[in-house]
C-alpha cells in the first residue's frame, strides 16, 4: 500500500469518477486536463492544465505524481516513455505507469487485440487486415466483402469510440473507401471483420492487482446509434447461462494475466448462436481501463470499478464486487448541441444521478448517467420505467 | 429548481460530503474554508479561503454564491446578516440562507431548543438554566444537584460537540464550577438538566424542502467518550417499536415545520423506561444540518442525507430514503496525535470507506468512517466483525 500521488491522464468523466473514488479512500490524485472546466478538473483542486500531446505539460504532470493511470488508452506511449525517462535522468524522479505502457500499446490497437485473442484461443470474429499500398484499397474492400458474404464490418484499428471508427456493412463501396481513407490519412490501420449475427451484446469489467483478480458480473449492454445507452444485469438474471458468465470471467483473467494489466479492464461481447447450449460469446473489443459498462458498480456493488481501479493502482487489497440482485445504468446522451442539455435532470428524484459537469452539450455526448438497483423482477420493471421517464423528460426538456 | 451556486460555510468533512453530493448532481458549489488542506477544499477547485469570523472573507464568499448553507450551526448570524445586507446594498447581489438565520439562531442555542421542545410538547429532560450574576453560580450548582438528585448533567448552551460542553454528574463541585466558568467567560450560557437513565441512544435525520418532508429511519447510536462511534439500524430491526420510529419522525416534521427549516436536520434521543409499552423517547439535542448519525445513508439509501440536503437547498425534488434491510456506520476516531492516524485503512477492503483527508490526526478527531449494508441478521453480524477488525487494525497500526 502506497500513499503516492496517483496521476490520471485525462480530464473527462472517467477521470472524474476515478478522482472521486480516490478522494473517498484518502488517496491523493492529480489530473492532466485540457481545461479547468473539464469534468475531472471540476472536482480537483490541483489539476495540471495541458494536452496529452504537449511534452511540456506532460513533463509538469509527471514531476507532480508517482504513478500514472489512464482514462483512455489512446495516448502517445512513445511521448510518455520519453518524458518519463527524461524526468528520471534530469530530476531523479521515477514515475511508474499502471497499467504499463506495453499493455497500453497492445490494447490501443484493435488488430493487436485480435492477435492476442487468437493467440489465447478466445473466440473473436474472423478478420482481414488491410496491408500494403493505398492503391490496393479498392481490391481489399472487394475481397473483404466477398470473404464475409457482404456482411463485413470495417474498423479503424485505433481511435474508435462510441461507434466512431466502425462502419457496419453492407454499404456502398464509395462510403467504405472514404471511411478507410480517413483512417489511413491519420496513419491508423484499418481492417474488416465478419459481422456477427448476435442476439445481445454483453460486457464485463474485471479488476487485476498484483496480488489478485476480481471479476464483476457479466452484464447486458444496449447501444443506440453505436453509443452505449443502457446496461443492466447481472446477465444471469436475464436468461444468460451461468457458464457463459464463468467463461467471460476466465477470458478476462487470462487476458489480464497475459498483459500483466493493473486495474480495471473491460471486454465487450457478442452473444450469438442457437439459444441454449449453442450460444457462444464472441469478443468484440477490449479496453484496459474503467468502462461505461461498469458504471452500475458505483451503486450496485460495495466497491465500484473506479474504487477497485484506484485500489489496484495503489497496491491495496481489492474490494467486494458482489452485485445487487438486479441493477441498471442509463446514460444521459445529449440529443443535440442545445445548451439546455448541459443541465442535469435533478428535479426528478429517483435512483442515483452521476452528472459529469460538462459545460457544453453536443449531439451524442454522454452528459451523465443514472444508476438504479432493485431486489426483484417487479422492482426492476419499476426502475426501468423510472429510467425511461427521467431520460424522456430530460431529452424533451424545453 | 435552480442552478445557482450553493455556498457551504465551512471546510470540514460535512462540507466535503455536501460538495461531493452536489457535484454528482451537477449543482455548482463553493466552500469557505480555513485552509486549502481542509477536507472540503481538497475536493473543490475554487474554495474561498478565510474564517467565518472575518467579514472580508465572508464578503468575498457571499459575492461568489447565490444561496448559503451550513455544515455547522455555530456561526455568527449577526455578522452573516450584516455582510449579506451590505452586499445587497453595495453590489445588488442577493444571497439567501438555507436554512434561514432565524432557525439557525434557535438551533445553535440548546436553551432555545429546550424552550421550543416544551412549546411543542415534545418530551425532553427537565432543566434549570443559570441566570443572573456569576457570584450566584455556586448556589445554582447546589440547587441543580438538589433538584436532579445529584444526577444533573451540566451543559453549555452553545458550542458543544463530540462530548465537549457536556459534564455528566455526579462530579465534585469544583469541577462543575470550572466547567461553567469556562462557558460564561466566552459569553456562553450554561444550564443543568436531569440525567435520563436511558437504555439506548437513538437518532434520526430528516429532510425538509419547501414542498415536502422525508424522514430517514430511526437508528441506534453508540458513543465512546462522548463521541459517536457506531450507528446502526434501522432501529426497528433491533427491537425498537415501530410506533417509536413513527413518533420520532413526527417530532422531526413538527420541529422542522415550526422553524421552517430547509434541508436535513437531526434529533438525538434517549430511549428510557420499561422495555415495551413503557418505553419513551426523550429528545437530547437537535441540529439543523447533516449529522454524523445519518452518514450510513450514503450507502444504505438511494439518496443520502448529503444529496437530499443539497436537493432541498436547490429547490429540487427529494430522493428516496428507504434504507437497506440492515446497515452500520463506524467512525474512525484517532486514538492520539500521531501522524500515522492521518493515513487511511485502505489496505483493508470491506464495506465503503469515506476518508476525510485531514492532514493532522488529533486524539478524538474523526478521520473518516466506514459504511456497511447487509440483507439479514447473519450478514449484519459478519459486517460488525469486519468493522471491528478494520477499526482495530487501523487504531493499532504501527
Amino acid at each position: 500500500m502506497t500513499r503516492e500521488t496517483i496521476g490520471v491522464l485525462g480530464g473527462g468523466q472517467l477521470a472524474r469518477m476515478l478522482v472521486e473514488s480516490a478522494a473517498r479512500l484518502g488517496l491523493p490524485t492529480r489530473v492532466l486536463a485540457g481545461s479547468p472546466d473539464d469534468p475531472a478538473a471540476l472536482v480537483s483542486p490541483s489539476a495540471v492544465l495541458g494536452t496529452l500531446s504537449d511534452p511540456v505539460a506532460v513533463r509538469r504532470f509527471l514531476l507532480s505524481v508517482d504513478v500514472v493511470t489512464f482514462e483512455n488508452e489512446f495516448v502517445d506511449t512513445k511521448l510518455l516513455a520519453g518524458v518519463a525517462a527524461e524526468v528520471r535522468e534530469t530530476n531523479g524522479h521515477v514515475v511508474r505507469f499502471a497499467p504499463g505502457l506495453a499493455a497500453i500499446e497492445t490494447m490501443q490497437d484493435k488488430l493487436r487485440q485480435k492477435k492476442l485473442l487468437e493467440d489465447l484461443g478466445i473466440p473473436t470474429a474472423p478478420y482481414l487486415a488491410f496491408e500494403g499500398d493505398r492503391k490496393g484499397l479498392p481490391d481489399w474492400v472487394s475481397r473483404a466483402n466477398a470473404e464475409f458474404d457482404g456482411h463485413a464490418v470495417f474498423k479503424w484499428a485505433r481511435l474508435g469510440y462510441d461507434g466512431k471508427g466502425t462502419l457496419i456493412g453492407p454499404k456502398p463501396e464509395k462510403e467504405i473507401l472514404a471511411f478507410c481513407e480517413a483512417a489511413l490519412a491519420k496513419g491508423v490501420p484499418v481492417y474488416a471483420e465478419k459481422r456477427i449475427d448476435f442476439s445481445r451484446e454483453l460486457a464485463i469489467v474485471s479488476c487485476r492487482s498484483r496480488a489478485e483478480s476480481k471479476p464483476y458480473p457479466l452484464v447486458v449492454s444496449e447501444q443506440r446509434s453505436g453509443i452505449c445507452r443502457n446496461v443492466y444485469g447481472p446477465a444471469t438474471a436475464f436468461g444468460v447461462a451461468p457458464e457463459l458468465e464463468k467463461r467471460a470471467q476466465e477470458h478476462a483473467a487470462r487476458i489480464a494475466d497475459r498483459l500483466e494489466l493493473v486495474g480495471v479492464h473491460a471486454i465487450e461481447f457478442f452473444l450469438a448462436g442457437e439459444k441454449g447450449a449453442g450460444e457462444k460469446l464472441w469478443v468484440n473489443e477490449l479496453a484496459p481501463r474503467v468502462h461505461n459498462s461498469g458504471h452500475y458498480s458505483q451503486d450496485a456493488c460495495a466497491c465500484s470499478q473506479f474504487e477497485n481501479h484506484m485500489r489496484a493502482v495503489a497496491g491495496a487489497a481489492l474490494g467486494e464486487v458482489a452485485p445487487a440482485p438486479r441493477f441498471a445504468m442509463r446514460n444521459l446522451i445529449a440529443p443535440g448541441d442545445d445548451p439546455k442539455w448541459a443541465s442535469p435532470p435533478v428535479a426528478r428524484a429517483a435512483g442515483r444521478l452521476h452528472w459529469y459537469g460538462k459545460t457544453q452539450a453536443r449531439a451524442g455526448r454522454k452528459m451523465g448517467h443514472l444508476n438504479f438497483r432493485a431486489e426483484d423482477p417487479a422492482g426492476f420493471s419499476r426502475m426501468i420505467s423510472e429510467l425511461d421517464r427521467i431520460e424522456r423528460e430530460w431529452e424533451e426538456k424545453t
